[in-house]
């Protein structure tokens, strides 16, 4: 039975504690919002992130960090990219141990392109920081407090440290692979909410499962040539934290990048969509850094390049994924395949 | 302009006899009932395979192989994997002239596990065949005769003659890729029906779509497995015949294999689903033949094993998807994952 502390009470960081709580660990949980807390606390609920769910009477939430961090070896990270280092600016100033931090955010930050696992090795000394643990998978917050099966993927630098981590959080429903690729891990994570947008795009034109399959397969490709040329494996892309998140991602209702590319697909702009979602929407940020990071490590992009000009530069969606769909050449077996025009 | 014949007056077949009309080609469409070759010749019309749609009035028609086949230089042959010995038998007996055969059925043949190009290769003597193309992708062909973007990918032996297969087919809404990797886009094509039987068996037992992606990601690399041991590019099943036709076959309404899984998922007999469904299940075939052709070359294929127990040794659904959820070891980053129990 391990103290576990969990930053970020939105609807993974919630589904996540219900995990550990499950699994028997002391689970403290930290808000922001005093009514939150309380709902988690006194209902054992948390119904804007997870309506309908009862929430483990075990799970203890707090508006204060050092209350949630305190005796706590593992510290569960699932903050919005956007407040990640404010976050840890202030862990490093309430932590009084070394810990292990599993973070289970997916983004780059534009500006410096660094992964997140770069991010929390800048913000704390060696001296407060065990290992950095990346958890990420095809595993929608919703299903997971339903006790769905799920299956997700650990990855470290240090192995045993990722194994302790499996040990944390794998139960019947909740089945947690390692692998040793954090490069690869990380990047398929964030860069899967770009295609996330362009899919939902696709499907708020009205297009239909053709062509959202075609996106998704030329997606993964594009994925793979930034991250390999990033350093990952190649093979990570081909599996859970790649294609499996980036399908789950690109086809679910409970996704909200593809909530927020229909929007926009319907006609409404983007400060409206992120208005109208009152959440967080990664591919935003995500798809900004990765153009960025793509044009300086001259890596063709296509479909991040489109998404782009759509978000920024007021390109319309039709357009766009016309463009898209006509390109004149193929991106799925590079050097072998061609495509008239 | 050339002269068509499409052999096969189903769904797929019918959808891309309208491509071939778009593209101005005088198109023959064989089909097997009286009353449905009337169908389409007065009225225009298929209903019982797409429904609600007009079909260009150029298509024509026929019960007779000989009419439809006379002065075309180019035959697509969609008919079902059982039929295919028995259709090719009569082309053979019919055809006076060298033909190009462009092939879009899916499946391998159980007993010799050979694929639909081998399979003419087989039945046709070099007399009367220029060459064997495959043409498959993500594309269900109710999208296709809605003129829909979908993109799919020609491979033949012989390059020029995909290409010039590509130039047949090629159209603003209907994108064709070329690929010489025959052997991939066949195994491709067919295995993923496999996947898609055991997707809709995950979500007739009322699992989510974490649990889905998790299958399709462990599906993608079973059929890889089989397919690179078989002489496949491993690229080609990252391409649209592969992941690209493995998720829309899997999430998607329209599948047939998904809604026979779907069916036997929610407790159904296999011979009610099959009744029930009134069209051919190519999956079924497809598992038997897949699962014997993996026994005897000693590949692992742990979905397509469990869903042959599903299918034609009574194993109970559910504890088929729970087994391969609770599969012990990884097998997407094979050779540097793990999975504790």
């Amino acid at each position: 039975m391990d103290n576990v502390a969990v930053l970020g009470a939105g609807s993974w960081g919630t589904a996540l504690a219900i995990v550990l709580a499950d699994n028997g660990h002391n689970v403290r949980l930290w808000g922001r919002r005093e009514e939150q807390v309380s709902e988690i606390n006194e209902e054992h609920r948390n119904e804007k992130y997870l309506p309908g769910i009862e929430l483990p009477k075990s799970i203890k939430a707090s508006v204060k960090l050092e209350e949630c961090i305190e005796g706590a070896d593992i510290i569960v990270l699932v903050t919005p990219t956007k407040a990640m280092r404010d976050v840890l600016g202030q862990l490093k100033n309430s932590l009084t141990r070394k810990v292990t931090i599993v973070h289970a955010s997916k983004g780059i930050e534009p500006g410096t392109y660094k992964r997140i696992s770069e991010i929390i090795e800048e913000e704390l000394p060696a001296s407060l920081l065990e290992a950095v643990v990346v958890l990420s998978g095809p595993s929608h917050a919703e299903e997971v407090s339903l006790r769905q099966p799920t299956t997700v993927t650990v990855s470290s630098e240090k192995i045993e440290t990722a194994e302790k981590v499996q040990d944390l959080f794998i139960n019947q429903n909740f089945r947690v692979y390692t692998n040793p690729d954090v490069i690869g891990v990380e990047l398929g994570g964030a860069l899967k909410n770009i295609i996330a947008l362009g899919a939902g795009l696709s499907d708020g034109l009205g297009y239909g499962d053709n062509a959202k399959a075609a996106l998704i397969t030329r997606g993964l490709a594009e994925i793979a040539r930034l991250g390999t040329h990033m350093g990952a494996n190649p093979l990570t892309f081909s599996g859970l934290t790649g294609i499996g998140d980036l399908i789950v991602t690109c086809t679910s209702v409970h996704s909200r990048n593809w909530r927020a590319g229909n929007m926009l697909g319907k006609g409404m702009a983007l400060d409206d969509v992120l208005d109208n979602m009152g959440m967080v929407v990664e591919g935003v940020r995500t798809t900004q850094a990765a153009f960025e990071l793509s044009k300086r490590e001259q890596v063709e992009m296509p479909i991040t390049q489109v998404l782009y000009d759509v978000l920024f530069n007021n390109k319309g969606a039709k357009q766009a994924v016309d463009e898209l769909m006509q390109r004149t050449r193929t991106h799925e077996v590079e050097d072998v395949s061609s495509l008239k025009s």
